[in-house]
């Protein structure tokens, strides 16, 4: 078996290299308003674990998947798997792994359970094998998790998910994959109404074509969103984190959406949107204390309606991807 | 006659504030590739000149313009004097002037010459009348030049005219107007191949959609130029600044467009695009070495053609907008 020369690391120590290990790969709000298939950003302290140990055969096995009753446990079905067979398919070197997925939070959430699995497998495994790749390396490799959970290898959730913050990414390539800066303070609501949303559902609302001048006008509001990042400036932030392409069209899918809307931005809410394809929405709130009154007004808004819930407060930060953890 | 408070001039001192001046004001590229209808950049050192005269009216009077006998003499027709005339509504102040307008460049050229008139017009009338307007608050002003010229108020060739450097209008109120970063020692190249091809031609040929991909595509590319700016990193900022949705259309009303293209990306051209709606084309270069390569070449091209050219190199910087020259 040969690995990787590493240095200050003996190439003939490959037990210690080769000893299990559990990464952390964190949810994701893609489609970012602005950008849509191109901007996500991380929600750091929620996600999924996967423990990875090596079996000794070229095989991965999928053991157990905690919390994902309803996903796929053959390992050219899953992401996660899938991925790490990619990345053993590149290095030409298959060291099959033993896999345990703990699901974090739900799939089919539109807060990127699948990309957080993949994100989390592409990660594990290149420190399983001595990091040939740099984390933006990996994006490339968590895409094709993707492109087996939702049809297409987008990398708007993998990207976060593995480096953290706030992720632009105009292309799969590592050069293309750029991480913005992000304001202090900053903190993300997200209200997950479970109602059954499917990617390609979400795809499929979708007009396939915008006019030029909504086009011009949604540009423009990128460019004017990556300023406000730079120049930390809170109320610039705030007036260019519009989707005025997707929003229009997917919100319609979304329960009490007007209502939650108008809700977080009386509330303080520097933004309001859909997190990915759906049915999960956000709000972009500075300060935890004016996450937690967004939360509240939110949550009030489903009180009598019989839709169950689940919101949640994560700081968003730079750096904030994914990690080992044991 | 009643004027604006003035710290440091006293309020009677009519006289002083009322004598003839001469602002200037440059050339611009607006489209700038990744910015339809909102990002354009100031040519700084070629541009109009305009002289206004209190003529102790309450009428405008366009007196004489120098290089520009095919343009409206008419006050109701000119766009520098549409622009002062409504500066002097929204003041409720009517102070007349004699104008004289010097052209520094062609009209149709699509290098923004109705809008260096409208920008020369605006930062004169308000530098005459005691600055009531901070130079962004006159972007408004000078757009309805261009509604006069060009049948529409977008600002992204007077905002740059007015403020100098790289601008991107989200729309026209002071807020929406961002003064971008600009890389050290940035060139611009362009070229005006005499072709006639008036802005209203121009936007026929455009389609009214795009469809989501390539829209995408395009909102991410304007997220990487932002991001190039700020980060100095030339290598983005040429890998970003593609238009993927003008130039195929409008690129094929340009003689040459492609080999020019291709020429001036292979004497390391930075990038390569139409100025605004055409027929100019520019080429943005690192250093004044790299620009006069590129302006030679590109001027071969048309040696053996029937079309006659004008070439231009200008410096691109930070606040080389409007002035007062005079």
């Amino acid at each position: 078996m040969k690995l990787p020369a590493i240095v200050g690391v003996p190439t003939d120590d490959t037990t210690q290299l080769m000893k299990k290990i559990t990464a952390f790969a964190p949810a994701t709000i893609a489609n970012f308003n602005v950008g849509f298939d191109i901007l996500g950003l991380s929600l750091g302290n929620m996600g999924d674990e996967i423990t990875l140990t090596p079996n000794g055969t070229t095989e991965n096995k999928i053991l157990e998947i905690i919390n994902g009753d309803n996903l796929p446990k053959e390992a050219d079905k899953n992401c996660s798997s899938v991925v790490i067979r990619k990345m053993q398919e590149a290095q030409n070197e298959f060291i099959g792994v033993d896999i345990v997925l703990k699901k974090g939070f739900s799939s089919g959430s539109g807060l990127g359970s699948s990309s957080a699995s993949s994100a989390a497998a592409a990660f594990g495994y290149n420190e399983l094998i001595g990091k040939p790749y740099s984390t933006k390396e990996l994006v490339a490799f968590a895409a094709e998790g993707e492109r087996v959970a939702c049809g297409s290898a987008h990398v708007d959730n993998v990207a976060p998910s593995l480096l953290g913050g706030i992720i632009l990414s105009k292309g799969n390539k590592p050069s293309d994959i750029l991480e913005l800066p992000v304001l202090e303070n900053l903190y993300a609501v997200t209200l997950y109404p479970h109602v059954k949303l499917n990617t390609s559902d979400s795809r499929r609302i979708l007009k396939s074509t915008l006019s030029v001048a909504t086009f011009s006008q949604q540009v423009g509001l990128m460019g004017a969103f990556v300023v406000s990042l730079y120049e930390k400036d809170y109320d610039l932030f705030s007036d260019s984190l519009q989707d005025l392409v997707i929003e229009p069209m997917r919100s319609l899918l979304i329960p009490k959406f007007k209502e939650m809307k108008q809700t977080a931005l009386e509330n303080k809410a520097l933004a309001f949107g859909i997190s990915g394809s759906g049915p999960s929405v956000f709000a972009m709130a500075r300060g935890k204390e004016n996450a937690e009154i967004i939360k509240n007004a939110l949550e009030k808004i489903y009180q009598n309606v019989d839709i169950s819930i689940q919101t949640y407060i994560n700081p968003v930060c730079k750096g904030n991807g994914a990690r080992i953890i044991l």
